[in-house]
């Protein structure tokens, strides 16, 4: 079958055009339109099923669920920021626009009722947790056949469309790294366990030192709330016992962050630090000083893979669930060189 | 509650000229438009243009323009998130739905179209630059009586409703806290002209400078891309020169921040660095080391105001361009303290 760059050169217009015409998300010049549909009917290109639906004309909105959180600044969150950006990119390219909806923590979103008004599409869920009725609305989803992803959520013993990334081998390159070099006494600050992640995460951390031939202490297991200030307060914990301690690893950048600055507060030289390793690779964590080593996780692209998922369902359904591979990023915070 | 009908007669103009003004929808000669304001404020009727065109059931969607860069992961970029953070919060409690879009750059928006298409009933626009065609298209929009509000960037001899920063004051303010403290060589690293608010800052420095009987020297003059990279790029420069540049204000702290990266790569010791003031004080300007002096710009508020612009056009109206103040935080990067 033909494909839709094959289209668009042939009309000699973008990718992006040829979408926002057969999807019929204008504005678009008459002149342009004709080009395109002769081009796609003499190659006989059939667009995805979701951007035939678009075509049927429905809203062509793509809906992305947020969690609301008032004054949480939301979008300033690297991950949430990260895979909007992927998600508005490949939504871009196939001429969606986003409708970005907030869900109150604790009240659940009707997100049939989204569909029924034509709304929206086809929708990406972001910050889900394990809720009950949370996962019921998503069932319901689910059942009546509209197209949603979920993503950097697991939900066990269902198929749904989800996007996630390895945050067990990811946590565990973090602790055999730090093994590796030696270190013994690692506090593991994690975030809440309501999220798959945070429990991807811990056992991810159990393998790794198992691996080594160690256990967790549970006396080392920390839990914050992933915001920096959670990572300030562990600070308080740590300090105290910093003649043991010798590495921390976070959940996320921002509380390993937050750690360093809570150390720096109560006069803890950068030298005498324990070695850190934080998670998600942020911005923050290339400008720290010293610089924190961090698990990669590709946020962006799972943006972008959370549409075209949503754009191919008969591809999608083949594996629904895609998992992308995570990276330990080394940098100064956790190299010996460093700590000599 | 009084009626449009009696704001008509007591203004002595006929209701569709009412609906006109309060809906914003020019031109209205001025001696009417206030007749009209003066009319509703004595008779307490205050609608909310944008309620009504809800009450209307359109489209119940508030649209949101960005420009697209590819792959410029543009929600992780500071002020654009902070912003549509507080769009997003406030637009939530009035029960509307964010509708995302962007523009690719030199591609004109057919803002109109969205809203015949009924998309959206109301647009807020962010990351507008001066150019002849987009400023075209604004107005058009304008013309067409559509609410829209402009973000950060002011175009000259239009009342649009704007929402924007002093960033005259702030600029002047970083320069004078570096003035203040005897500094002299201070390299200023600005971004591109055809933003209003570098020439803003542009114009802030200047007066600083003037205001310590200083002058501008041209030859301490950057501009980079408000980008990390280009700050990095910029660090070179100020290398160089280092025995003669004793202080740096970056337009903004990404750049400010990448001028620390690149100073440090050659190897020039935290210890001996220029002082630094950066802008919009962002997260990374209190995670940096040392901790990055900046210029506060409250762009959460600024997101909430705009949306409060479209939701009650009458005041609105009364002051189309809302400037909110700017302030200077003081940290380690440019404080005696650190220096001595």
């Amino acid at each position: 079958m033909a494909s839709r760059r094959e289209v668009a050169e042939l009309a000699g217009v973008s990718e992006a055009t040829v979408s926002r015409v057969l999807n019929g998300v204008g504005p678009i010049r008459e002149e342009t339109r004709r080009r395109v549909l002769e081009a796609s009917e003499r190659l006989g290109y059939v667009p995805s099923a979701l951007a035939r639906s678009f075509a049927r004309s429905k809203s062509g909105n793509l809906g992305v669920v947020l969690p609301y959180v008032p004054k949480a600044h939301l979008f300033s969150a690297y991950f949430f920021s990260e895979m909007l950006s992927g998600i508005g990119s490949k939504a871009r390219d196939n001429g969606l626009d986003l409708l970005v909806m907030f869900q109150t923590p604790g009240e659940v979103m009707n997100y049939t009722d989204l569909f029924r008004r034509q709304k929206i599409d086809a929708c990406i869920i972001l910050g889900a947790r394990y809720d009950h009725d949370e996962l019921a609305a998503i069932q319901q989803l689910d059942r009546e056949g509209h197209p949603f992803c979920v993503m950097n959520q697991h939900f066990t013993g269902e198929s749904f469309f989800e996007v996630d990334a390895d945050h067990v081998e990811g946590s565990r390159l973090a602790i055999r790294h730090l093994t590796d070099q030696g270190y013994r006494n690692i506090t593991f600050l994690n975030g809440p366990y309501s999220y798959s992640n945070s429990q991807e995460r811990m056992e991810g951390v159990r393998l790794g030192l198992q691996q080594a031939g160690m256990e967790l202490d549970p006396s080392l297991l920390l839990e914050g709330n992933y915001s920096r200030r959670s990572g300030i307060e562990a600070a308080a914990i740590i300090a105290e016992r910093l003649h043991e301690i010798d590495a921390v690893f976070a959940a996320n950048d921002r509380m390993a962050i937050g750690v360093m600055h809570g150390l720096r507060e109560r006069g803890v030289r950068i030298e005498d630090f324990p070695a850190f390793v934080g998670y998600d690779d942020s911005d923050a964590a290339e400008m720290a000083v010293p610089a924190l080593s961090s698990v990669r996780v590709p946020f962006f692209e799972m943006g972008e893979i959370a549409v075209s998922k949503l754009m191919h369902p008969a591809e999608a359904l083949q594996s629904p669930r895609t998992l992308l591979p995570t990276e330990l990023i080394v940098r100064a915070s956790s190299s010996s060189r460093f700590r000599a």
